[in-house]
């Protein structure tokens, strides 16, 4: 049983050796003016806590370990491991990876190993059993963290070794291998593991084929060496966890995640951990909506249960092609939205922001400027007193939705290798697309994997589910013989786990669920744009649409027609289809439509299963709800910039961060933010 | 003297070897049904045929070849060697290419080896004579098929070598190379063969310096790079045919050419071809006039007899951007299309449509489904029907043409590799500009090469014949001195066959033939534009036109001035010459002009030689001709969407498609065919 | 004591070993012609001046400097070494650079080395020396031209290893190092010099991160691998002139720079020079402001003394991606304005048009139609009888200006390597924009260096200082307390010369000096604009003026506010503030603005400090002025392509051009140019 995190957490990530020791005192004075009660350290110090192979240098940390004890200030302890000292580098030259170009990069930038290096290996493994052995006794340590926003793959020959082992588990024999990729293709039959060469542009992945991704002239291989490096870095992470174990068998341990970061299958990595965690680093176009649901996605990876926000700046980025400030409000608002989806936490990259180097433009909560008299610094002392009064029976409570929307990273990956129909194949657009039609209407969606549980479900989501596994196809039908509504889209149903087409005629792993068939799938250019018409005789779609990109020609098997395609020579023929199958229903929809339709289509469907909003509330506020024992937890966020007025439902509610029951109408300033708690039965 | 096919071919590539044996009957059944009479096999079979160096297995081919020769299909019998096995690669790395960035690659893709590597010479020889010597005597053998789609450069040290070697034999001495290569520009006078270094990323290539393409620092050395890889894949192509020829001396050899692909000198490539044949991927925004273009130019490779379709698609393709449905009819219609211009069949790519790997919705005749019940199913029926049924007197029947447009690769390389005056210096688009003059009128056309025999053409067009070869210039001046109508353009007659400047004022070679001198060349930027307008005086030419890109500043030499300049500091100073020469005359066009310019300035120079459409029929609408032994065969394709109305000419005509008599006002549907044959003298 | 140039330098780069030895003649009697007095030579003949390592081959150069010492025409003697021969490439290939892609290139192009390789430079001194001692004693050699337009950068290990040497001179220790560097940050302590890894796309530069341009993980790497790279090509250039130096001390030394050329710190390169000389190829879009700085700062780099204008192009270029060609007039306007800004020579690249290799349609003095009677030839021709005329006495005269704008390579790359705010920060871009408002004034700027002396300025402009060292920024308020006026902007006064942070608040260089605090900065993204307002109360700005890219959040400490942001939530704070300080006066423009800001902003502070404009003349035409002893040369370039019209001051003045007497109202045609003499006092 691992220890309990029993506060929400404000903090950040804190570097205090990048600083004069006469610093840090006052980085805990300024710590307690805003509330601060946690710091990440040290994530990058590996070369300050070991200077030479057989040296180690621990005074420092020591030194800021007793005083954070001393001002019961909670650590979370990163093992430095994402970038390795220089002196490593130069003295194990193969632990420097090699990229898909076939080149051995030099020492520089960080998570620049190879993750199946076994001097790496050797050498992170040793640093995190030292730290955990001479840091595991300080009662403020609540939680590990491993290394720092993994990610980099390689293409070395030691990695190109480790690929072949995989296979040889994962398939057994030559022949499994040969038929899984389809090897007949091109003449690619092996005859020797020794055969096997990871795909690389220098192989057989195509830089660039299709405008800004990575084109693969055989997808299923793309796609295992994606599940490989994902296991790679599972493996990479859990040699350091056991290390930590043996001496802190009962603090729990994170990492951090980038929410929907395409090289590594999350929920693959999130298995080994106690704590899921994430940074949030939108960019400046991106819609609250899609914040939320990284959000969600990152609930999911947690099973439900709540997680953690590891990083967010409290201003600007750096990085970014244009980084714009963070509007007054936006960070409280964002802060208050992370933990109305989930979030134990409110934590910021990084403390006080570094001199020099290549993130020293990144704002952080003690600017260059190095006091806290700035707007950031009121809005970060005004959040920090804000969730200190938090109530703590919020830790446990849990967001509950009767909507999945399944997301799947290997179907990401084969989906977007595909070669063909379109280039402009977009899995996270397609799926936020369909998340946002909840979103808008403020119906609670949990995100999951091809591996979840669907029972309980009342509406299961699966947009492009291009690749799927006859277990998971088994599960999605029964879900609906038991009275489930199941949606997908176009580009679903396709292929197996292997990117084999399942055959028999599109979409082969849903024909009979969704009672048609796909004859054949049109591919428009930007240019050209077809119409979704809403059929006579249904009450489920109104109007007519835009949409484009992808246009099946369908044959109904079964399934009503609810609307058909407005021009070429397919109008007419079927392009949102519902079809009844055992006690529910299956919804196809049959091309990229403009936002309209999918908010009507959602809309009715939840109507049809009496899925309702948390809170009738104007356009531009998100509501969301926790739920402990015997409360709930609303969350209003307003992100229109003026205000806005809504009425609460009759009850009793309590003002969470005034402490002062509230009723009735209720005006809330642009970009403010109102949490209500309600007692609840159960 | 080598067999002659006999009947017009249908079908396309057949992999059996990536299916189980039980669909091969299934297989035969469908084609059946088809109608299909010949399949191209066994095209990337080398790792199951050879699954070690002193190992073979032909024992499925056996199998499938019995099948084929019992059921009465032709077969096009590949050399598998467009991709070597993985085993081969392992043993004998430098059989893999080196690219212009230097890098060795690995194994995977296809055409992925060094086109000069020995250790490739020797496989591919002795795979293609063991293939010829057991399979000499299936009588249903009517075609070679040598590898697939030659066009990977190799930048290794063997290639460094045998580039030495071609240079030596073309040169002769150290001295002609340093004069050809003008090597006393930045100090690269050569002293040694050795000190020859192919031009590369890494030496003196340029990627992407002017937009899309390569630039290069000594155009001379880019292009003689070309021709030597082009003579590498003649030799490499040659070295299977030797060996073929073994044991089928009577069998024709073919290889499939891509249309404009600019890596090989096809002139050069086609000249040990009995037949040449090619792959027709029109990509979505092609005009048809484009594709006709490139049917003209495949014929021009055969010296103007029939040719083969070897591969286009019954549906969509998958490796492009948008892969759009090709709309009902069109597979017909582009299928006559190939006919009308001169192809004996209509073949696909593929049979089955594969289940991986990277062409799996790459569209086949026998789909995913499994079945024929499709739109395209039945299209394909059709198609099958009629080409059964049509008139084999049509497979020695030749298209005839007055007017010959001159195509030339080293031009193509050295105008485009030119470092000035314009990045937008395009030789396929300024062809294919003069090709759509005549096409729109439906007069005939042939694409011949910069050797080819002039005689007997009325008009010859050479749009930007910047590369010039003395004899070149003499044929040309020889065939206007005898009465011939010559036209060329813009940055013509400036450079030898070296790429050195023919000096004596531009446009060198072309100066006393056109009677001008070109004192400047303006490069206008995208947003420059001028005007080109007709001079008074004339009646070639009306009205004004929009230009741009390049517009020459000319001093008329005798040449009759048909249009002048509208604006700038040459305004008033000519666009348009005409010169008579000899018995001729000699058309200047200095400048890029939009369409109109053209259409007007090829018709009247057609209605000055009395060439005359082949039929009067609406826009949009295409005819051609063959001519067989006492008949004519007459196509008429109409490219609308929807239907038009001619009338024919008097005469008697059949119907060639019904078998019925035909006459006066016809109406074709949108995108329908006519083929009719009308008896002739002669 | 260096000999003096005592002509205006006619001519150009001459490259008579491309030709036949018969075509020199013809040269000779085409240069007087032209009235050419000088020419460059032999740039690139180090193959043909040494065949092998132990031979050479001076034959065909001396005959060719009898020539030109026979016809009277000055030398300016060029050390080949731009180019080695391919033998020295090939026997030493550690000569050849490694790319930042960690590539060695392959022997091809040109300044195709390794600039610290020790063979290249024992070759290149050893040729330098042959030349030297074998031409000594030629009078007509004038000027000594050190290879050719040096840039390449290499990272190779030789290179890594002279970076360390050169850290630890810089720094001192490794301690040192780590502060300088900042390497806290991200784990990159270093233990040993042998840690250093220069900066490449295989180690921490990443290559388009931010559009086109480089990113860096750490810029401080960044910044100091390019004073390094500086550094070298110093040392390279000086190897060789040590070595002529041995035999001719007096005759002065030149290398050919490039104006804004961001590789290379040329006020660095420009401290060991004799003579600065620049090669002028501007793209068709620059505007002629643009040129007129880039003369200016070549000026800068020359300590305000007249410089060389080494290379031109008559005509067209060939290397742009349009190549326009020169409207008539704009060669002989361009080539005084050169003069105008200091200049004592016009030499064009090249004499004869090459007839091979990539610069065959670069233009030049004799084209490929080899003769003159071309509208350029007339040009040229005209030219060349105008300088013979023009006064000797302006070449001693130089330029006179009150106004200074820093121009600073270091801070170049740091503003640009920056990762934030803003991916459009663009150093000449705004340099450019506050220059351009004077010139469009016709007020004379002088562009300094970081290091130069500010006494006798009235106003010092430094756009985007960024980078600032103490020593600087006391220098600046010196100036400022001793009554000058400064101009600075957004981004400015940030960081130290090692692109750390100064602490203590924005601009922290500034702040005192400026009465400002920098809260904030803000990015707006290309959609994103925002207004500058005028302030009530001042008179120094009016009216509203779009803004956007950076908008610095500002509390002014002492400032006066001349105008605020009109948008967002800082609408209403200073955007332009002016702070009294000492007898001086500071102003701070906290955002990037529209044109006409900048021209009212500059003209007001103009007013101020009573600079006024050389001569009121019409829009588009630029005045500047040249003073000899006891005479001024006014210049007056009309750059519009249309006439105009103005009056001269009072007083006696001659026309130099026509040496005749001129006064009261001008009209000069388009593109046209009057330059008039006055006897001055002083």
């Amino acid at each position: 049983m691992k220890k309990e995190i029993t506060e929400f957490l404000y903090g950040g990530d804190y570097n205090p050796d990048q600083w004069p020791e006469d610093v840090w005192e006052n980085d805990i004075a300024l710590m307690k003016e805003l509330n601060v009660n946690t710091v990440t350290l040290p994530v990058f110090s590996w070369a300050n806590l070991q200077p030479a192979e057989d040296q180690f240098n621990f005074g420092w940390l020591d030194k800021v370990m007793d005083l954070l004890l001393a001002n019961q200030i909670n650590v979370i302890m990163a093992t430095p491991t994402a970038a390795q000292p220089a002196w490593m580098s130069r003295k194990y030259p193969e632990m420097l990876p090699v990229d898909a170009q076939g080149r051995r990069h030099k020492h520089g930038a960080r998570t620049n190993f190879c993750v199946n290096s076994p001097d790496y290996r050797r050498f992170s493994g040793q640093i995190a059993a030292k730290m955990a052995e001479r840091y595991q006794s300080y009662p403020n340590l609540i939680l590990w963290h491993i290394s720092n926003e993994y990610g980099t793959y390689c293409y070395c020959d030691h990695c190109a070794q480790k690929f072949r082992e995989w296979l040889q588990k994962r398939y057994g024999s030559i022949e499994n291998l040969n038929h899984a990729w389809y090897t007949n293709f091109w003449g690619h039959t092996l005859y020797d593991w020794e055969d096997v060469v990871p795909p690389s542009h220098i192989s057989s992945l195509i830089p660039n084929a299709f405008g800004n991704r990575d084109g693969a002239t055989n997808q299923s291989v793309a796609v295992d060496y994606n599940r490989f490096m994902s296991d790679s870095f599972l493996s990479c992470m859990e040699n350091e966890m056991a290390q930590i174990r043996k001496f802190t068998p009962d603090i729990p341990i994170t990492t951090n995640l980038m929410g929907t970061f395409k090289p590594i299958d999350y929920f693959r990595l999130s298995e080994a951990l106690d704590y899921v965690s994430w940074d949030n680093y939108p960019s400046i176009h991106d819609p609250a909506s899609l914040i939320a649901f990284k959000h969600d996605l990152t609930r999911g990876l947690a099973k439900g249960k709540p997680f953690l926000l590891m990083e967010q700046t409290p201003n600007q980025q750096n990085w970014q092609p244009y980084n714009t400030l963070k509007r007054p409000g936006v960070m409280r608002l964002w802060s208050y939205q992370a933990v109305a989806h989930g979030a134990n936490s409110v934590l910021f990259f990084q403390w006080r922001q570094s001199l020099g180097a290549c993130e020293k433009y990144h704002a952080a909560m003690v600017p260059h400027a190095g006091h806290l008299n700035t707007r950031i610094g009121r809005e970060l002392k005004e959040l920090g007193d804000e969730l200190a009064t938090l109530d703590n029976g919020l830790l446990q409570a849990t967001n509950r939705a009767k909507v999945a929307i399944l997301f799947d990273w290997p179907n990401w990956w084969a989906a977007e290798y595909s070669s063909g129909p379109s280039k402009d194949i977009n899995y996270v657009r397609i799926v936020h697309n369909y998340y946002r039609a909840f979103y808008k209407q403020n119906i609670p969606v949990d995100v999951v994997s091809a591996q979840a549980d669907l029972v309980g479900y009342d509406i299961v989501v699966a947009p492009m589910l291009y690749m799927t596994s006859a277990d998971l196809a088994a599960r999605i039908k029964q879900f609906v013989t038991d009275g489930g509504v199941f949606v997908t889209t176009y580009f679903s149903g396709i292929a197996n786990e292997n990117d084999l087409v399942i055959t028999g005629g599109y979409p082969g792993a849903f024909r009979d669920l969704l009672g048609i068939w796909v004859e054949e799938t049109d591919a428009l250019s930007p240019e050209m744009r077809n119409a979704v018409v809403a059929a006579d005789g249904q009450n489920v779609l109104s109007g007519s649409y835009d949409c484009g990109i992808i246009c099946d020609v369908i044959h109904t098997e079964g399934a009503k027609v609810l609307a058909t395609f407005g021009q070429d020579f397919y109008a007419g023929q079927p392009a949102v289809t519902e079809n009844q199958y055992g006690q529910g229903r299956a919804y196809y929809v049959a091309t990229d439509s403009e936002e309209a339709l999918l908010d009507e289509l959602m809309g009715s469907i939840c109507k049809l299963v009496q899925q309702e909003p948390v809170l009738a509330v104007p356009e531009g506020v998100e509501v969301t709800r926790r739920y402990a024992d015997g409360a709930a937890f609303t969350f209003v966020l307003n992100h229109n910039a003026t205000e806005t007025t809504f009425s609460l439902p009759d009850g009793e509610h309590t003002d969470a961060l005034r402490q002062a029951p509230i009723s009735g109408d209720i005006t809330l300033k642009g970009r403010d933010v109102l949490i209500f708690c309600t007692q609840i039965k159960g």
